[in-house]
C-alpha cells in the first residue's frame, strides 16, 4: 500500500491534536468529562435553529443553495457590521464570514506566514491554533504572563528582539487559563502593534460568556492603523456544529484572506450564515446568551467551590467567564499520571502540558465546567481531590 | 493604514481568481451569462432541503449543533461508504467528508506539497484548483492532450522526467473542456500512479451529469495500492451553497488530510452533512439527478446546435455531459476582445486563457449552458456568432 509516501515538511513536527486523542479514550459511558470545550447540550438551540433553517430556505432558498460569494452571504455581512458596532463598538473596514473562527486563523497564517516567520503567543495557549501555526512552519515565541495575562513590557521586548509577523492572543477568558487581560494591557498591545507594524490576531470567542465583573473593550477598539484583526465566533453562543465565525479588520489584510479562502472552501455555507444572520436580526442572541450564562455561572461557581477545599499547594484561576479553570498541582505532581487514575475513576480532564509551546509544566491541567451538571462537578471534583491526596 | 504589510511569498504569483472578477462585472440585469459553472436555479431542491433540514434538526439536533469529529458526522460517513460501493463500485479504505471538494484539493496539497514540488495538470484545467496549487507554491507541469483528454504516454514521460508529487485530473466532462477520458486511459493513469508512486487526485464532480454515452469507471477503480484519491462533490447534484464534498482513498493519506483539516475548519458543518446524508438515505438523488439531466441535456443540445452554424474556423467540443463546452476561435482572434464586445451586447463567457498554466491560447473560450434557458442560449449564441463574423 501507499506507505512510502513523502508527506510535506509542514507535518514534520505535527502529529495531530493530542486533545482529540484524549477525547476518543474518554468517550465512555458514565465518564464525567472536564476535558472538552463543548457547550452544554442545553445551550444548543435546536428548536430555534430548526425553525430558522426552514424559514430562510423558504424565503431565500434558491440563493442559499446556489454558489455564494467568498466575501460572504450579503445579508449576513451587512448584519455583522451592525452587530459589531452595536455589540462591540467596533467599526472595522471589512468583515469576512468564515467557517468557524479556526478558519480565520488558518487564513491569517496563509496570508502572512512564510516558514520560519515568528508568531508571539501566550504560553499556555489554545492548542488547535498552535497546531495551525505549526503547520505554517511558524516559529512560536512564547511571551511571559502573570495572573492577569500577557505582560506588555515583555511583549514589546520580544517584538524588538524577534521581529515577529504576528501576535496571537485570546484576551478574554483565555483558553486554557480563563484569564482576562485588563484594559490597560489591551491598549498597550494595540499600541505595540501600531508602533512596530505587527499584526495582532485577537481571538475572542468567549467574550459573551461573562458571569461576573464588567465588560472589557476589545484590543481592536484601541487600534489606530488597522494592525489588529478581530476573530469572532458563534460557536459558544449559538452552535459550534454550524461552523460560523468571522474576521474583522483592515481591508488590505482581509483581501488576502479572501483570496486564500477562494481555494480553501470557496465560501462559508450560505445556509449556516443565513441561520446566524436571523439569530442576530431577530434579536435572539441576548436572551439566549443570558440563559446560557445563568447556567454556566452556577457550574463555574460549583467547580470553584470544590477547588477551594482542595489539598494545600493546589492553585487555580478564578475566571469571570468562559469555559475553563486552570489548575496548578504541587510541583512534584504529574497531571498525566493523575489523568490515568482519574480515568479509572471515570473522571477526565486535559493535562496542561499540551497547551505549552515547548511542553513541560507537567503539574498543570485544564478543567471545563460547561459540559457537566453541578452534581457531576461535585462528584468528579471530589474524586480528583481524593486522588491528589493519595 | 496597514499598507506596508509583507504578505507571505505564496501570494507572490496569485492575485485572486480572474473568473471571480469577471463575475462581478457581468452581474448586471439582463446579462445572458455563459460564464459561470453554477447549477440552474431549477436544479436547486430548496423545498426538499427545507424539509430535510427541519427533520434532521428535530431528530438529531443536539448532536448536529454540537462540535463534531473532524472525521465526519458518523451517519454520513457510513452512508458515503455504501453510496460509493453501490454508485461507483468503489471500496476505499477511508472516506472523509469535506467542506466542498475544493477543500479536498487544499488538504491534499497541505499533506503533500512543499514549495517547488511538481504537480502534473491537464492544460487547460480548473482555475480554482490551479490557484490552490499555486498557493502551495507547487510547480505546475502541463501534460499534452488530444480530443479525448490527457495522453498517458506523455504523462508517463513527464512523470519520469519531473518526479512529481501529484497528478491532478478531472476525468469526466472536464472543466473547462467538457472532454471525458476513455476507459483505457483511466486504467493507464492508475497504472502509472502505482508504478511510479505518484498520488493521483481524481476530481470527479460532474460524473452524474451525463446526457449521452455510457458511464465510465473511475480511475480509482483501477487503483491497486492506494495511490488514487477520489474527490467527490454534491455541489452539482444537490447544492453548491451547502459546501459538502468528500475524499476517498488510502488511509495513510487521508489521515494526514484529517490532521490538516483539524486546523482548517475543525470539521465540516454537521447540519450540511446531515442534509446530504438524508438525500442519499431517502434515495432522493437518482430522481433528482434524472430531472436535472433532462433539462441540462436540452440546454447542451441547444448550444451545440447554435455552434454548428458558427463561422467556419470555429471549433468546439461535443461533451456527453457536465456543464461546459470549449470553443476555439480562428487563431488570430482574441477571446478577451470578443468578451468586451459581447458584454456590451449583454452576453458573457470566460476567455480560455485563464485556464492555461502559462496563459496564452487567446483564441479559446469556455461556455456554460446550465444556467441559461434555451431561448437565452439561442439569443446569446447568435449574438456571439455575429460578433465573430464582424
Amino acid at each position: 500500500m501507499a506507505e512510502n509516501i513523502l508527506f510535506a515538511h509542514r507535518f514534520d513536527e505535527v502529529s495531530g491534536s493530542a486533545i482529540r486523542e484524549i477525547f476518543k479514550i474518554i468517550a465512555q459511558p458514565g465518564m464525567i468529562s472536564f476535558a472538552g470545550g463543548n457547550p452544554s447540550a442545553n445551550a444548543l438551540p435546536d428548536e430555534l435553529v430548526s425553525q430558522i433553517a426552514q424559514n430562510v430556505l423558504q424565503s431565500d432558498g434558491k440563493r442559499i443553495l446556489q454558489y455564494g460569494a467568498t466575501e460572504g452571504y450579503p445579508p449576513f455581512v451587512d448584519c455583522l457590521k451592525v452587530y459589531l458596532r452595536n455589540h462591540l463598538n467596533l467599526t472595522p473596514e471589512t468583515v469576512l464570514p468564515v467557517t468557524g473562527s479556526t478558519q480565520a486563523m488558518d487564513l491569517l497564517c496563509k496570508a502572512l506566514i512564510d516558514p520560519g516567520d515568528r508568531i508571539i503567543v501566550e504560553n499556555p495557549s489554545f492548542l488547535g491554533n498552535l497546531q495551525c501555526m505549526r503547520l505554517y512552519q511558524a516559529e512560536l515565541v512564547p511571551v511571559d504572563s502573570d495572573e492577569n495575562g500577557l505582560l506588555p513590557g515583555s511583549l514589546e521586548q520580544l517584538v524588538i528582539q524577534t521581529k515577529p509577523k504576528m501576535i496571537y492572543t485570546i484576551p478574554t477568558f483565555q483558553n486554557p487559563t480563563g484569564k482576562s487581560l485588563p484594559v490597560d494591557r489591551r491598549k498597550a498591545i494595540a499600541d505595540i502593534a501600531n508602533r512596530y507594524h505587527v499584526v495582532v490576531a485577537e481571538d475572542d470567542p468567549y467574550r459573551d460568556l461573562r458571569y461576573s465583573g464588567s465588560e472589557l473593550p476589545s484590543i481592536q477598539s484601541f487600534d489606530q492603523n488597522g494592525w489588529v484583526v478581530y476573530l469572532g465566533s458563534f460557536s459558544k453562543v449559538i452552535s459550534p456544529g454550524l461552523r460560523v465565525g468571522f474576521m474583522a479588520g483592515n481591508e488590505n489584510i482581509l483581501r488576502k484572506c479572501t483570496i486564500g479562502k477562494q481555494s480553501t472552501d470557496v465560501h462559508t455555507a450560505n445556509l449556516n450564515q443565513a441561520i446566524v444572520d436571523q439569530f442576530i436580526r431577530q434579536d435572539l442572541l441576548p436572551g439566549h446568551v443570558k440563559k446560557i450564562c445563568e447556567n454556566y455561572k452556577i457550574q463555574c461557581k460549583a467547580m470553584l467551590a470544590e477547588l477551594e477545599s482542595f489539598p494545600e499547594g493546589v492553585r487555580f484561576t478564578r475566571p469571570e467567564g468562559g469555559l475553563f479553570i486552570w489548575v496548578e498541582l504541587p510541583e512534584d505532581m504529574i497531571a498525566k499520571e493523575l489523568l490515568q487514575k482519574a480515568i479509572e475513576n471515570k473522571v477526565a480532564f486535559v493535562p496542561g502540558t499540551h497547551f505549552y509551546v515547548d511542553g513541560g509544566h507537567e503539574n498543570t491541567l485544564r478543567l471545563n465546567f460547561s459540559n457537566s451538571s453541578v452534581e457531576q462537578i461535585q462528584i468528579g471534583m471530589r474524586t480528583l481531590s481524593k486522588l491528589i491526596y493519595n
